[in-house]
């Protein structure tokens, strides 16, 4: 029995990629069906104050996984960004982003030798993304930053599980607890609470400013992160950059219902439609997904068709040796497919 | 005339590293009196509430400068950070951090070939650093983050004279205004309205994800960046990193009336009164205090010392090629000072 799932194109080069990574799946036979659905920035300005349609809302919260490429918000105040809606609306309260060095794209840290191999965990959903803000006088901006205990420890318990399952030996914290006392203080104190309940992982916590400083010297340190929302979205991009960018960075939404498995990088309207977007962070992100769905073999064949095709210094435009000629997103995805 | 200025030696290792610092300023005939002053751990032990007697609050409000080694706080609920009050109490309103890579201290970046040459200004007293923070229930923790015009315009400025007394051609503005649309776009708003009047200077922003995503792949891209607090703590950290950790970065803190230069690195109780710390950071936060006085001559003698001797592979235990035997703190000033 084939599972089904909503799948959104997303906007600019999203069609693209996202064609490219379902031929594939449907090369590795993957046992998905997808049903399509009307999400991003046409959406917005055809009047669906969400970017969406309900059709597609449904449809979603019905199949419980959207596999999404990049989309764009229109600007304008009052416009909230797609994604974060997204996260909201269906309380994808965990934000996972498994980043590793691929030989083949080089980094200043692949120079140096240096391989990346980790986890961050985000709070997805609290935080300063409550958009709590008001101007106190003309001169004066005040913001919000909400933190709760059950937001804190249903991120906590998954970055806990997640470790466990990939067979981490551990877990760190990072946050700013010695500035915000209450607020970081109530997620550092909900971490080590709920760390007893996993006493087969090493539990420990670090200073967010000091995480980053080891972060860009001594990346082995770590295995998996769990953090705020902001300190989290900071702390996954630089993480990105270690690997490559966001090019090379999967990125999955977990929710208890709905789970959204996308790529993060933007929807570069300057190449949509020249068939030679890089489409290895949505292929990324699917592979996740796939693992998420149970479908561990498809996912090993089709990372590992991946590892091998990009090892072999296969690549658009936009990374690798420029003294090797680049492919297009189709010849990339047919080299891949050739090497299932 | 001789220019006097506070000098407060600090807890662990801070007396040994200031020792070994006034003892190169005096080979090079720095024209400078010390003033020592009573800050540090031992005087929150004797009962001062913010790490300082009366006395030594009465000198450095009449001198301006302070020259100070790392401090320790004791930990326990209310206490301060004695270098958050300090940034608070003298309206220290900029924080600038000069990272270059230097040769002889190996890290990632010097490893890969790249080069490292930025300034971060972070603005030292607004945001979550106010404290504000409350438990709405035993489950909901709020803390409130604050940003003014005043507050930011005044960092900002500081920022652009700083840029073009260095000879940068360009300042970042790094912030997430796409989430805290008021506080961190308040913030922005006031960066562009100052821009209008350094017309020489190329003035950008960059949202802070992204930025520390660039800075960890391509530093070179940015000359100097000014951001909020928080975002400029982490973002100062990360650089750090890059030039080989908090022992290679000097730091200031600019007020209008007082100034404060320091070395940001912890007091390694550890190895304190051993005469093995490294001196460095706090050896370049002296030189950045030389320029700030207009001391120019002397600041460039003992940079390029400080520069030679690190090339020549002299180096303390905590860094350097592990072949080369290691100096002590003293060794390694003399070192310097026999390159004057
Ligand atoms: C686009 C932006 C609102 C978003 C965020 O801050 O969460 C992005 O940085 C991300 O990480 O998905
Ligand atoms: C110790 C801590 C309170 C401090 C800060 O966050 O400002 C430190 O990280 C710094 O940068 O000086």
């Amino acid at each position: 029995m084939k599972t089904k799932i909503a799948v959104a194109k997303g906007d600019g080069i999203g069609p693209e990629i996202m064609d490219a990574v379902l031929r594939i799946f449907e090369a590795n036979e993957v046992p998905l069906e997808y049903e399509f659905v009307e999400m991003g920035k046409s959406y917005f300005d055809a009047g669906h104050s969400t970017g969406m349609t309900e059709a597609a809302k449904a449809t979603i919260e019905n199949l419980g996984i959207l596999f999404k490429g990049p989309m764009e918000t229109p600007k304008g105040k009052g416009v909230k960004s797609i994604n974060v809606t997204a996260r909201k609306v269906w309380n994808t309260y965990a934000n996972q982003r498994d980043f590793r060095s691929l030989n083949g794209v080089q980094t200043v840290f692949s120079k140096a030798g240096v391989s990346i191999n980790l986890t961050i965990i985000r709070e997805n959903i609290e935080d300063t993304y409550g958009g709590i803000e008001h101007m106190m006088t003309n001169d004066v901006a005040v913001g919000r930053r909400i933190i709760t205990r059950p937001g804190s420890a249903q991120v906590i318990r998954y970055a806990f599980e997640m470790a466990r399952r990939k067979g981490y030996k551990k877990l760190a914290c990072g946050h700013k607890a010695n500035i915000m006392k209450l607020t970081d203080g109530l997620f550092l104190e909900t971490f080590y609470e709920i760390a007893k309940e996993y006493p087969d992982l090493q539990a420990s916590d670090i200073i967010v400013d000091d995480l980053c400083m080891k972060l860009v010297s001594h990346p082995e340190m770590f295995q998996s992160i769990v953090l705020t929302n902001l300190q989290g979205d900071i702390v996954s991009d630089l993480c990105a950059g270690l690997v490559g960018g966001l090019g090379f960075a999967p990125s999955a939404n977990i929710g208890d219902n709905i789970s959204i498995f996308e790529a993060v990088h933007g929807t570069a309207p300057d190449i949509a439609g020249r068939n030679i977007a890089n489409p290895t962070a949505l292929l990324l992100s699917g592979i996740s997904m796939l693992r998420y769905l149970g479908l561990t073999a498809n996912a090993a064949t089709i990372e590992n068709a991946l590892l091998y095709t990009l090892e072999k210094g296969v690549h658009t435009g936009d990374f690798g040796d420029r003294s090797v000629p680049s492919k297009n997103t189709s010849e990339f995805a047919d080299c891949i497919i050739a090497n299932l």
